[in-house]
């Protein structure tokens, strides 16, 4: 895998996300979501989790009720969708460690799955937001990727995040607007 | 919503249709999409079933069990993913009737998670199998679609599958070949 030709994003001012809402990250990408779909910009969704059913009771004159079941590793990551045509994956992740994301946070077939993604030429990134710094970056897959397979250590330090990621602007409509450094991100590939 | 100018794809050959495996359309598109997987074709997923999690018991030294759940509605189609960089989503559904498909099968909206992609630029269609015929037709969502708004029936005749839809092969290795078809629709775009 190339490294995009010493491509580095310039944090922006995050003044933007400075509110301390108490939603978590998933909360927030939801309703950003949301918006987008009723203003029929992308249609992005949240995969359900997967869950092993093991006993189902169908008590009369009521729904079905699953009385045993567990949780399964997800196989690939939380969010995919359409925007503008093409195909959106990523995966999102918050940490309460203020210095350094451990990459164990992330299962090793999530990180896969994104390389198919970006293999098959769709767009694959990851959210990840530093709750004590309350801040919110886009990264490229590429580049965690990138990052992931050179490295000897078990996370990456906050400042990798600051050189190498786009810091994702908060407004009360839209907590997570992504889509923004989408086009920024679908506008440096055009202008290659 | 415009219907595609007049074009009916006549029903091919479904000499390649004729096993009688005993495995779900579900399975079949499953093995299928494995085959792409690994092929590095294409990354198309089921979505898991969506499921409400009333209450879960923390064993001593076991997993998480869920000990109360219900299955809720899904709010999209079953499986999306990635092919050739596009977006591409479908539902399907497999019917015992033989001569009649039942809208009932379908949840309202989605079909409108279709004609929402359909918009956005994906590729949406549906796949649908007669179990009783031994036949699966990959139909796009756009004329299925069509036909629902501009019928005040409840089913759509097998007749119309054999019309406007596109008969999917089979073999032991894809069962439900359904790119094949997808590669062929992407051309007839092409030559308009």
């Amino acid at each position: 895998m190339k490294y995009p030709n010493g491509k580095k994003n310039i944090q922006t001012s995050n003044k933007t996300n400075t509110s301390n809402r108490g939603m978590s990250l998933e909360q927030d990408i939801v309703q950003t979501n949301l918006y987008y779909l009723a203003e029929k910009i992308a249609c992005i969704h949240k995969k359900p989790t997967p869950i092993q059913i093991v006993k189902v009771d169908y008590p009369k004159r009521s729904a079905a009720k699953i009385v045993e079941a567990y949780f399964k590793l997800p196989s690939t990551t939380d969010f995919n969708g359409i925007y503008k045509g093409k195909y959106i994956d990523f995966e999102a992740k918050e940490t309460n460690n203020s210095t350094r994301f451990p990459f164990s946070s992330i299962h090793k077939h999530q990180i896969e799955h994104l390389e198919r993604v970006l293999n098959l030429g769709g767009i694959a990134f990851l959210i990840i937001r530093f709750n004590n710094k309350n801040i919110t970056f886009l990264i490229n897959a590429s580049d965690f990727i990138y990052y992931y397979k050179n490295t000897d250590k078990s996370s990456v330090p906050y400042q990798w995040f600051c050189d190498n990621g786009y810091s994702i602007s908060y407004n009360y409509i839209k907590p997570v607007d992504y889509l923004k450094v989408v086009d920024q991100i679908l506008e440096e590939k055009n202008e290659k």
